[in-house]
This record gives structure tokens, C-alpha cells and sequence, in this order.
């Protein structure tokens, strides 16, 4: 890889945090990767980023840059080794752009609820559920129209969408295991069930989807009450 | 101006649809307004945000584009015409997309919060107001920060973050109006009351900013009850 003076401030169980390092993996860029526990909030992550003093950072000859979806581009436009993760065309472009707001702003917080309200009321709450497969159902039509059978979001390659979208994966299963159903399977989304199998074997991203037992103890010690 | 096959789909009380007509002003690109009212909600807007059914739509050469801050990375890579909304170097273009998030994301939540709150409770909860008053606190050290003197966030010409916050400044005066205090001028955030007047009174701008009283009225009768 090569030498580049790049840090990443991340945490394990953060699908944010996992996109900038595949990223930087899929560019064949070194990077040294920082690992936040927040108890305390380090001091690098306070200065890096005073405003929301969330990970991920990525710290780029010492100037740091926040936001997932804005490292990911900022990765995209400082490092052309290996694929691009946005498309050339403009309008493709808007169009993963667009795909990756929704992920974030609409859909990925229906996954959060649904395993929140599952461990806090031991049962899924109806529209949470539908919330995550209405979502997904969506976004299998994207991705149909989108990959045109070539495989990624981003066509032969992991792009933009992919490294968004497959981030959340980790929390994908969890909310599975703990409401007994299947969000992405071959029968509802075999479109999205076979990306997804081939996005997590992918070299770039294999080592760092956390393994779902991992994050589910993780997601029961945060929001699981002490007295059940 | 040029001919282009270009339609906004816009609301005149939000400030997502005022952008891209903002940002096709200051490109020189003409462009058709459609005007959605939601009673009930057009068919072309069905048709053309089917995911979210919101403005603004962008309809360029009859493919649709839809989020404000999506549409204006597509008005400024399409069109070459007048200055870039993004700057050249990467991570002036990274702080830039970060500061048009934390608006959209963080704090213009706060804004709608606090305009709910003083017609629905006829008083202010100092919470909002505080979240209001401490963002932009924040953007003013970042417009201090980003314009190096030269007046817009954007550098000599408005860009990417001027838009998205600009955008914002109606609905800012009818907080203001509403509360009684001033959230931007020459005391409190003396870079921006300067801004404001400057991008305000800006040629691509000044016909778009809708009138404080009648977004009033607007929100009167949105956040309004019948019964008081």
C-alpha cells in the first residue's frame, strides 16, 4: 500500500466509521486506524471534531475532515488509485448521491429503532418492521435498475452506494436475530441478498463487517435495561 | 440566458425547493417553475420523487433529480456557466459539504422546531431557542473561518454553504418575529448580519426570498390550532 499520513478516528460497532476504511482499502491507501472507546471522548476526537464529537474522523496530513458521506467523497476526489466510488456521469452521480441521503436520513435510523424497541420491549414494534423492509424493497428496485446486473451499485465494482448501504449490514443481522425474520434473504430481496453476500466477501470489506454476536452484545449492554 | 430543458418543481414557502433556483440565477441557466401546491399532491411530482414525494424536483432533459443539496452538486458539475458552488480544492470542497450537512441535519431542525413551538405554546422553550442561537454561533466562526474576509462563504461569490443557509434566512425572520429575539444581526453574529444582507440583496437571490409576513401567515396556519 502506499505511504500515505492518514488516520482514521473510528469505533467498531459504527457503520460510519467502517466506510471511510473501506474506502481507503478499495484505494490501495495505508492509513493508521484510531480506535475511540469514549470513555472519555479522546481529546483527538473533541479537537478533530468539536462540533458533533462523533466518529468517523479522518485525519489527512494533519487537517481532519468529518462525515462519512463527506470522507468518502473527499477519498474519492484526493485518491485515483484503484475504481472511483461515484460514477463519471452526472446524473449518476445525483443518483448515488441521492440513494446514499436516503440510506442515512431515512432508512438506516428504522434499523436502529427496530433493534432498540426489540431489546427495550422484548417484541418488534409493526412499523419499524415494515419500515425496514419497506425501505428495502426500495432499494432492491435500485439497485435492479441501478447495477444493471453487473453486480455493485457502482457496476463491476464497489462505489458509493455499496460502501453506504453495506456498512449497515452488521445492523441488518442483528435486528434478524432479534426479531426472528428476515430482512434480506434470496426470496424478498434476492437481488440485494446476493450483493450483499458478495460485498461482504469482497477483500476491501471482509475483515471489517464485526462479527453479529459481537455487535448484539454490544447493542443489548446500550440498550439494555440493568433490571430485566 | 441559455436554453435549457430544465423545470423546478418548487414551494414557495421552503427553503430546499429556493435552491436550485438560486443556483440556476447564479449559473445564467433559464429554467421552467412549477409551482406544487399538495392539494392534492401533482402527478408529475408522484411520478418524479416517488420516494420521498417532496420539493424540489430538478427535471433536466426529462430525468429527475430530487434533495436540494444532491440537486446543486448536479447544477454546478452540469453546468459550467458562471462560478463553481463548490470550491476547486478538495477539502475546502469536503468543509464545505459538511457545513451544508450540519444546516440541513443539525441545525435547521431547530429553526422549524422553535417556529412549531411558539405557535402551538405560545412561548418559546429555551432549549430551541438555544440550539438556534448556539448554530449559529458555530457558523459564524465557520464563516469567519471559511470566507477569509472576502464576504461569502463561497469566497467573492456565493457557493454551496451560502445557498444552503441562505435558503434558511425567511424562516430565521419568522422565528425571530415570533420570539421577539434576534437570532442573526450586528451584536450577536456580526460576520453573518453582514452575509445576510449581502446574499439577500444578491441579483440571483432577491426576487426568491418570500416575504417575513407571508411566511407567517404560512406557518400560522400550518402549526396554527383552529381552536385558539
Amino acid at each position: 500500500m502506499a505511504a500515505t499520513n492518514v488516520k482514521i478516528i473510528g469505533a467498531w460497532p459504527s457503520p460510519y466509521a467502517m466506510r471511510p476504511r473501506i474506502a481507503l482499502n478499495l484505494k490501495n491507501v495505508d492509513y493508521e486506524y484510531i480506535e475511540e472507546t469514549f470513555a472519555p471522548t479522546s481529546e483527538l476526537l473533541l479537537k478533530s471534531n468539536p462540533v458533533h464529537k462523533k466518529v468517523p474522523v479522518m485525519i489527512h496530513n494533519d487537517q481532519p475532515i468529518c462525515e462519512s458521506l463527506v470522507i468518502l467523497q473527499y477519498i474519492d476526489e484526493v485518491f485515483t488509485s484503484g475504481s472511483s466510488l461515484l460514477p463519471s456521469d452526472p446524473y449518476d452521480r445525483a443518483i448515488a448521491r441521492f440513494w446514499a441521503t436516503y440510506i442515512d436520513n431515512t432508512w438506516y435510523s428504522s434499523v436502529l429503532g427496530i433493534v432498540k424497541a426489540l431489546i427495550e420491549e422484548e417484541k418488534a414494534t409493526t412499523s419499524e418492521g415494515i419500515s425496514i423492509t419497506a425501505g428495502l424493497a426500495l432499494l432492491e428496485k435500485a439497485f435492479e435498475k441501478i447495477s444493471k446486473g453487473k453486480g455493485f451499485f457502482g457496476g463491476e465494482t464497489i462505489g458509493y452506494v455499496d460502501v453506504a448501504l453495506g456498512s449497515c449490514l452488521g445492523w441488518i443481522r442483528v435486528a434478524e436475530t432479534l426479531s426472528g425474520s428476515n430482512y434480506i434473504d434470496e426470496t424478498i430481496t434476492p437481488g440485494l441478498n446476493a450483493w450483499a453476500d458478495r460485498f461482504s466477501s469482497d477483500d476491501a470489506v471482509k475483515d471489517l463487517i464485526p462479527d453479529t454476536q459481537m455487535l448484539l452484545g454490544f447493542a443489548l449492554r446500550r440498550f439494555g435495561s440493568p433490571a430485566k
